[in-house]
């Protein structure tokens, strides 16, 4: 599996870091970690969200929710051939009609359209839009953790049917055990696997299982593999690229840029103030299969009363 | 599996968590911990090491190096019928003859005899030892990631004849993969497990993968689950308890005493100074399969230069 062609990393630290600190990475860093993703062999880069400017106020954010295509010119310029870059479009929450313009002038190569499964109208009508485009297109099916298997085989076989290229089992919650993963797997396999449709994985750290996880989903022909540096990402945050690559020991990827980014860079981020990882209350959200919402809200207000947490948690479910 | 009644769970806390502080645990925090373990319905408490006085200076470690029967009986005093008490003897650092006194005049239930696999002809003196004076006896193999094949086949082998009870995997270096541990697990089964034994697992974190051993392990057969709060242990640490009891959903288990426990007194030992669990510099030794003393020196002295750090380890592969 270590040297599979096919094998796909995507580094989505700006985009799902990006909930952490609003978006608010400086052009310094952003060209610093293209530069240290073009040393370690990552595949694609991910920019940011592409989110509608009339639902959000770019007053409130920081660029990498907009993403806009001369944001990424201007900071990071047209991308190296041997890196691509992909933006992420959510379901609803973007005007994907006017802001994706034609792949032949922007400097994306990959548009992946996030989606929670009731949305899955719009999310195909996404697809076909830049498909048509000229783009890469996949689909992140988020909450996955969530949803009822019926559901998903319906919307895995409208995909099969549809010309997305890659299917993503998106574990928002954290809540994945490896046996849910495998599960998933198959099912993935069975559908839009066997349509010819690549397989991606996107882990959350909640129960500290998203490298495990994400090496599982590999295993069973997972091709599309997301990492971010340090595992920065909401809450728990995700799978870390360290870890990841230091586990391929695949010629294509080099570890030591990986290494030396996480420990300088993204430490340089923790130091100034950034909090995301595993944590008890993560851990909470992610057991009881819940939306981190009142882990981050645990967290941001420093609250300690991890007891009284448990029961606000348990009452939920 | 969630319900297997043959499941046990042993918390090494305090011995393997000792590794960090020297044993300096006071005597209030033991008594807490053992209070959560019986609430948490926790099978095994390890109280720590049983090490030699002659090898190692009393004055140089908190209690819990040597973990007297007099001392755990001023502590803790006859364990509840609930819960049963465990100490660690190391193969040739202990003076076990002595030190370890007849069943019948201890509090002490288990018996665990650590050993790296040169050891194995006194680690098999020593468990005739216990077994004679009324023990339950496990033989822990560490360091089990460096070791070969038919070496471990051998020493499987023996035990499989010896009167030992139980036979662990223990992931010193935290360098096992899931492909690791289903390996050693299927070797451990058709020698041990086919011989009646009953089988161990002892995780590290330095992957982020104590847990998911940990489970992997278990889902295979494996009814000996070690783990920690907070995952305190050596270096990074091991399987956290709140992680492994959340995940078992066993009516046997209770997991609001491990949250709580987790996070007031585990909370409060990090914030008095007390450093455990992963960082790049543990990730990097899990990684080339080396003892986690570089980065716990690298640690210790404060050392950012990550960079520097990963030629050091990677000079030592």
């Amino acid at each position: 599996m270590n040297y599979r062609e096919s094998l796909r990393i995507v580094d989505p630290t700006l985009r799902d870091g990006g909930l952490v600190n609003d978006f608010r990475f400086t052009d310094d860093f952003v060209r610093a970690l293209y530069r240290a993703n073009l040393a370690a062999g990552v595949d694609y880069m991910e920019v940011g969200y592409r989110a509608s400017k009339t639902m959000f106020n770019p007053a409130d954010f920081g660029p990498w929710k907009f993403s806009d295509d001369e944001k990424i010119l201007q900071v990071i310029g047209e991308p190296d051939p041997a890196i691509k870059l992909s933006i992420m479009a959510d379901a609803g929450r973007c005007d994907y009609e006017t802001d994706i313009r034609p792949k032949s002038e922007s400097p994306v190569s990959l548009v992946r359209v996030a989606t929670y499964l009731h949305q899955m109208s719009i999310t195909l009508k996404m697809i076909d839009d830049a498909k048509a485009k000229g783009y890469e297109v996949s689909c992140n099916i988020m909450a996955i953790s969530a949803v009822q298997d019926a559901e998903l085989r319906d919307a895995l076989a409208a995909l099969a049917k549809s010309p997305v290229d890659t299917v993503y089992i998106v574990d928002s919650f954290g809540a994945l055990y490896p046996d849910d993963t495998k599960r998933l797997m198959d099912a993935y396999r069975d559908t839009v696997g066997a349509a010819g449709k690549g397989i991606g994985m996107h882990a959350h750290n909640n129960q500290q299982l998203a490298f495990a996880n994400t090496i599982l989903a590999a295993e069973m022909g997972a091709d599309w593999l997301d990492a971010t540096y340090d595992g920065m990402g909401r809450g728990a945050g995700n799978c870390p690229m360290e870890l990841l690559i230091g586990f391929l020991r695949n010629p294509k990827y080099s570890l030591r840029p990986v290494i030396e980014f996480a420990g300088e860079e993204m430490e340089a981020l923790r130091a100034a103030g950034t909090v995301w990882g595993p944590s008890l209350a993560y851990l909470l959200t992610g057991q009881f299969n819940q939306h981190p919402r009142a882990a981050i809200a645990y967290t941001k207000q420093g609250r300690t009363d991890i007891s009284a947490f448990l029961g606000e948690v348990s009452s939920q479910s």
